[in-house]
């Protein structure tokens, strides 16, 4: 690995939380005594008073900087990733939320874990984002990118849309339901996996298809190929205003009858992760897993 | 059985389908050789010229009418059970809509199940719906009723809410999910089958609970005492307007804090089916379950 | 309540833990402090050095006992349930395994809670059991009984049996899956939970059928009445001997073409709870649900 | 595509029905009329009487045929590819089955469809197989494979046992359930979707892990990369005879405290198809998933 990891280092916390800006301050501390510039995020930067740092709005820190640390949740990585995928910077989570898939530095004791990535020890996982593109009579009218899942529905609980699903232009089914999530490996372990998906391994290249509420009982969830094209198609019931969501916030509010399209976007997102890092260290721990048997 | 079954019967269609109006032309001959006295509920009546008979709002029906014959489709006969489970008065429902776990007499070739009735040859099947009443602060400020179930939400596909659930007094578990569904036997068919409840015998005096997309993985459909009264509490994060949804037709719109109280209704509905009627027969009709081994 | 209760109380304990003899030594310790005659059953009793207790079998333990203590994990309680259930005797268990719906005083600082119960605060939950028959040509061929569930099967692994289900002399499905279990409410937190069951409160009375991997994707969970007969026909392939396990451990081995009966026991367990004892809190506390909110 | 597709070409029937007979006469006579040179497997040989063609066992026609037809359901497919991957030869199945997920030639009018293979219409599919290898401190004792799954389970219904669970090298769980199903996307619409396990599109290259009846209700079907080595250790308590089956059908009686390793197996089964072959069509067939909706 090279020399000098990491020069250039952005800072990016949750907005509203005591113990965010903390870390926070405790990483511009470490990060000095390293020597690394550091560019914080400007809206953050107005509730740390005297930090006497570089500030820049969130793109500008995706083109200059070499890794993001982000401070906050699995809910703050998610909009990173949106937001960040595009540029060639390298992101990690500092664990300020309730779960931590994403967020996989401890908030207490995170100096020589980063100490170790900042002299090059840790590995890089390139993960997936997912396009969602609503087209009505053929045109693009809205576009959403989501990093955990796409869900089309009636936006409504306990109201059922009918849709056709095709993958890869196949025509798979016609459905009655609450509505589908489409989720990466990422979003597995989120709302796709309340709603009865299987948990898939952050490396896979693969989507889940996971029906919401069916109607009918044989409906399961379907695992394809990672760079296959989901089409939706909402029944054209003009009493219906079916709902594209992203990751649970960014909402699309579409026509009876659009299509949706959902696939992976061209760009990935470097996440970095401690040498130690593992996957299934984090099932055991958010899912209450076993642990090694004692013998 | 007495010697004159039905004297009054009513008719309920449902509006806007030219082959309910077929049926009911067909039920007004049939009960007029039956020398049965009709009242037809007005909506429908208007779109049925030259019918020459007695017309009435439903409650009127309710009150003067020994047997009321409902066609429609479970969802025809969900709204009468609400409208008329206070009054004595028994209800059959003739089938023209898709499913039919609740409207057991089929459309082509009723007459002689009908006649049948007539003489007194019928099961009785009492059962029983839900009020739902809402508090504020204590007072109760919105009430509902459902014949197959109540869904306290957050309204909003793929947003959470947090609550708490008591039965009978005692706390449960507070739960981060969708919502919840509490069901009927006769509802346990239908929502609340999508998202993953048991079946329940119509005659079972019970209600179900079933999580909708619980955050924890360890949350599963309780099954309970049909007497049982049932609590939701919504957490009081102002975020959130919960909602509460009674068929999945009418909703109350909750303020976070209210408290939500699920509870048997005092009168229940009767319903009449043919001798030979089955609730497994329409379970393996609707589900594709399999049918006897041939041997 | 009445002046002294419970004069006469049995011991029973597993046999092969050092904990277990123990909690026994510290009851009898407890219960002689108490005036109270003490019964201790014969097995245990021959390890127990010393004691200069009466001793005997079960059955009699049964009959001449107003309350039996059980040392153990919900196993120890399932025997004791079988074997006593015919008796007029009250049970409680001390909790020395590891799951414990069943055995709910906890076995340090048992004294307070067992002083209550010998006061008279305590409160009764009659439970009932099944009993299954395997009939071969209209003739009864084996019995057994069964506190949690009885299961059919291949009795292998991986192995389908096609057999038909009827309810109440009904015909409800015939089915291709690895068996079915029937569980009362106090084996639904155990292996039908396991199955995809719900939980039942043990207060209803009523029997879950649970499909073990049915083949066919719409068999579900049904909830019946507690007294109706379930009939399950295994189909007459004569190269599967199905299995009848009466809570995973009593088996029958059957010929294809039997018939199997799963009925209620006349007699049922008189279970004893301390006053605090709550259903809910025990499942929080097994399944891992979420504690009240804070507010 | 080549000129002369398939000079040589096996068939293979199942034993023991008519109709399977009755195929296999009407393929020699179509394949006689289209020159192929027909290699008949020695076994249904001596139930043909006087067919006049070269016989032979199984592995000479996976060593001298370009191409094999497979008459029967999906049973015989599993045996088929487990005998015939290592070859390169291709497979087509011709459905006298229930199921065909594997066999998609119709047997009624199947010259056409086959008239177009042997021109060289039709597609390839190189489905993957499983090696499953049971080691004992260390060493090698027994080996088996699987096209559809292998289950290490306690061999007994309604019995648990307890294991690790390794995932390329990293420790995933321990879990006390009846076993566990390990299934190609060819077999996740077998046995694996019974258990609960999600529907994998047959070009996808991963892996499912399905728990069977697990006794903690977090654990969740876990979909991984097709080429990691999954390990599974059996804990050492020695009551216990883990049982390994491979598709079904054979069983590898291990030891407590043996490894079993499973992966993918060097070589591909090459499966024929029909240009028209839509995987979600043969769902929507099998599962009854709905069609088109028609506007």
């Amino acid at each position: 690995m090279a020399e000098i990891q990491f020069k250039n280092i952005g800072l990016i916390g949750r907005i509203g939380s005591e113990q965010i800006l903390e870390s926070l301050i405790a990483l511009m501390g470490f990060l000095q005594k390293h020597d690394r510039t550091i560019v914080l995020e400007e809206e953050i930067a107005k509730i740390l008073p005297n930090h006497g740092l570089q500030t820049s709005h969130r793109r500008l820190i995706g083109e200059v900087c070499d890794l993001v640390i982000v401070v906050g949740g699995d809910g703050s990585m998610l909009t990173v990733a949106r937001d960040l995928a595009r540029y060639d910077v390298s992101v990690i989570g500092l664990n300020r939320g309730g779960l931590g898939f994403l967020t996989d530095v401890p908030p207490v004791g995170f100096e020589p874990i980063l100490a170790d990535v900042l002299k090059g020890k840790y590995t890089v996982e390139k993960r997936f984002l997912l396009d969602a593109e609503v087209k009505r009579d053929g045109e693009p009218i809205a576009l959403g990118s989501a990093f955990n899942d796409v869900v089309v529905s009636s936006g409504e609980t306990a109201r059922m849309i009918e849709f056709e699903t095709y993958i890869e232009g196949q025509f798979v089914y016609s459905q009655r339901s609450d509505g589908i999530i489409i989720s990466t490996p990422t979003g597995s372990t989120a709302y796709a996996l309340s709603a009865g998906g299987p948990i898939m391994h952050p490396k896979l290249d693969a989507l889940v298809l996971v029906p919401m509420f069916p109607h009918s009982l044989s409906s399961r969830p379907i695992v394809v190929e990672g760079n296959s094209e989901i089409k939706i198609i909402v029944a054209s019931d003009n009493l219906i205003h079916p709902v594209i969501t992203c990751d649970g916030h960014y909402s699309i509010k579409a026509h009876a009858g659009d299509s949706i399209y959902i696939r992976k976007k061209p760009h990935k997102l470097k996440m970095i992760h401690p040498l130690d890092h593992n996957f299934y260290a984090a099932c055991r721990d958010k899912l209450g897993w076993g642990n090694k048997l004692t013998r």
